[in-house]
């Protein structure tokens, strides 16, 4: 008799056994029929005899090995970060323009309201044992009222809590997809994205972002590459690398392409209501048939990415989601349970006590940062800065034939900091080779000085192009 | 030119490309000879004739189903207890035995110096932003300090901080195995293995445990399940549903087992410490050879399961595990990030500062709650209650010939909740029917109370084995 066939005993084919324990007999019989029958077991290897002494095959050494999927899960801004020799100018304090965290200089705090909401929830000692895997009611039911609108309303059961917007763009990709699909993905983009995929088995397709047009996507570009193995596409809005947002047109486009292929969209809305001027209508509120799951939460706008709050929305009015995404929604947040219930406990006082002030008050800021940058950075030579309209970067191109000092963006912000001691990440991370990323969250004298830095580093190393004697370039 | 080769372009076979942005010219150069040229596809595109009108074969109507990993991921506990009719006797109030929450009943609040270790982080304004993947470097080496010990060093890198002791749980599965492999889970144990397992197309083999021994593992039964594709042993000790705690000598035979066939450990030691009398070593502690990740959390020992901070304790005195798992181990880490910072900011003074009297208080509540459970028990004939010597739960056997109104154990407690208003987890949510488990983390007064109801209930369906009329039970 071999091991596989105790398997299968085990998992359900009703074999009835009996077990005696203390000296008293349990009966074992059938859970509905086919139930599971362990003690079973135990039973029938009453004599001894019914392990084989020798298994078929074994291991005769120690061999671990990291599994496929460990030794897929990529981050590309690590990889190429890891391998820059960052040695700052010694006589130059160092000043890092790459982190996507606004927390990291102290100068955007969270609001007070943010932090008695954490504080209140400890001491009410309510939240402290296990949240059902999706959140507790009442902090779906808050998100659910504060993203609800008329043309995409939300309830309760349309929001799943996760940990971090990571875990709910996990969530999102692992319900939608199998190994062997493939995604749609913006170029440049959030590196997470394709991380995450390909740990999976799944195939990431970039479509094109046009930096001539306030990076709008190249939406022939996108529907090019839709096959019947895609199953969704991402949607960045605002976008993290670029900064940019998408108007109203633009947005009804796209959900025309998903529309018209049956695509149904992850929008990676973590930077929601982050936008500069007026405001970028949600795709779902654009939409009433393509299904959308809406991943956002508390890390950027309330300035607080530390505390792992994220979300899912679900908005599926034209019912394709159906249950079934749904469950399988419910399904994969008992992997793991979600967000941690402090967190979770104070969600709706974060909602909806934090005053409007504080959010003004970090969007002017960005914009007049974004501004700063952008007008220094538009004077330089051999630089092409592009104007951001939301989020918190801002992308920068490099004339990479008036630079021949430097093989490409990776060896030009590695000499940035060399030289000059500022650290700007090379969008090489974000799969866009010859620009890089400027994180705008950095205090105001930081910036006018580091793009002071950027100008002597720039003026020092820009040649013309030797080829062409008429380069009006200044 | 289909869509395929593009995407071969995309990703790396050095076609230099060139861009116009804002009327300046970007020329696109390989990234160490192999870069990615996500902006060079562009430039090609410019005559609009590049991508095919119609692509092969694409979506004509919307069907957006559930991946397979949604599909499979399957929670035994909710599948049992959904199919259950549990309508309470309206005339008794409901004591719910089942929940493996120790802070639903307010009777087991957490320490003060642990809510005041939050606020603290909380009022610091310091671990509001991003942390470390792998947690902050201050807050592993407080978890190494705490559970370091001369038979078992760890320093800070030998940790890595979860989202929960169910993420660690799932960090070290995914690190350790490939799809078709297989893990050896004990039966009954926590149904989380076998959830996670079966959604990544890992095999689970059950090895069974001996109530009659306390619980302990039938080693002969787990060697007989080891093949060449078992790349992971979990032991839960102290163990959730039986209870028990491992000897010694116990665990020093599990450990000749796994050093013989060279199968890795994976140690749920989340109720480690949580032991009635003397103390169980950890499995690391006892064995110089075999590679353990070891797997815990603040949810049990200082109750507050929702807080979700887990941690992975990396043993590897052999360096068998060597850097290789180790890196795989950040790279996972990196998918989504982990615990909540405001906790990991707490952790240090959390692990320094609860004081001793705290953890014997909850000790003793448990073993006083225990031994009334189980002497109230083991007097009502049918039932064969096993005496826990930790964490929080007992399981009673039932003599289910001696129920005859019964199926099973699904049907007995079901009958339990109509009658008495009392709920207990039947035990085939852990792959064990028969049985049923009970918390013990209850109020004192309500563990009497449903323990008398118990009584009733059962002595009202308990009839003696017809064919056996000199049955000596009571």
């Amino acid at each position: 008799m071999e091991n596989k066939s105790y398997l299968v005993q085990m998992n359900g084919n009703g074999v009835h056994g009996k077990t005696t324990v203390n000296g008293k007999s349990l009966n074992g019989s059938g859970v509905n029929g086919k139930g599971v029958h362990a003690n079973g077991i135990h039973h029938v290897s009453v004599n001894g005899s019914l392990y084989p002494a020798k298994a078929k095959s074994r291991r005769q050494k120690w061999e671990v090995k990291p599994s496929e999927m460990a030794k897929n899960t990529l981050n590309p801004i690590r990889s190429i970060v890891d391998g820059m020799k960052l040695t700052p100018n010694p006589d130059k304090p160092m000043i890092a323009l790459s982190i996507g965290d606004p927390t990291v200089f102290g100068n955007l705090p969270t609001d007070n309201a943010v932090l008695q909401a954490m504080k209140d929830a400890i001491d009410s000692q309510k939240f402290n044992g296990y949240a059902p895997s999706v959140g507790y009611l009442k902090s779906r039911k808050a998100v659910a009222n504060f993203y609800s609108c008329p043309e995409a309303p939300l309830e309760a059961e349309d929001v799943i809590l996760a940990s971090g917007c990571s875990q709910a763009i996990d969530l999102a990709i692992s319900v939608l997809c199998n190994p062997g699909d493939n995604i749609l993905v913006p170029c440049p983009g959030f590196s997470l994205y394709k991380t995450l995929a390909v740990s999976m088995g799944i195939e990431v397709k970039l479509y094109n972002l046009l930096p001539e047009k306030s990076w709008e996507i190249d939406l022939q570009h996108m529907e090019s590459l839709i096959d019947e193995r895609t199953s969704c596409m991402i949607i960045t809005n605002p976008s993290n690398p670029c900064g940019s947002v998408f108007n109203k047109e633009h947005l009804q486009k796209i959900l025309k392409v998903a529309s018209k292929h049956c695509v149904p969209i992850l929008a990676d809305e973590i930077y929601n209501d982050m936008v500069f001027q007026g405001c970028s209508p949600s795709l779902a509120s654009l939409s009433s048939d393509v299904p959308v799951l809406s991943c956002g939460g508390l890390a950027k706008r309330w300035l607080v990415p530390g505390w792992r709050m994220g979300w899912i929305l679900i908005h599926d009015r034209n019912e394709i989601f159906g249950s079934q995404i749904r469950q399988g929604l419910v399904k994969l947040t008992q992997r793991i349970l979600g967000a941690c219930s402090i967190v979770q406990g104070a969600l709706d006082s974060i909602l909806n006590n934090t005053p409007q002030s504080f959010y003004n008050h970090t969007l002017s800021f960005l914009k007049s940062n974004s501004e700063i940058c952008f007008n220094e950075l538009s004077t330089i030579p051999g630089l092409n800065p592009i104007m951001p309209s939301g989020a918190m970067y801002l992308m920068v191109g490099i004339h990479m034939d008036h630079f021949p000092d430097f093989k490409n963006d990776v060896d030009f912000t590695e000499r940035l900091v060399t030289e000059q001691s500022v650290f700007c990440l090379p969008a090489t991370a974000f799969e866009y080779p010859n620009y890089f990323r400027i994180v705008v969250t950095v205090p105001e004298v930081m910036m006018v000085e580091a793009c002071g830095r950027i100008r002597e580093f720039c003026q020092r190393h820009y040649r013309p192009l030797s080829h062409d004697s008429n380069d009006l370039d200044q």
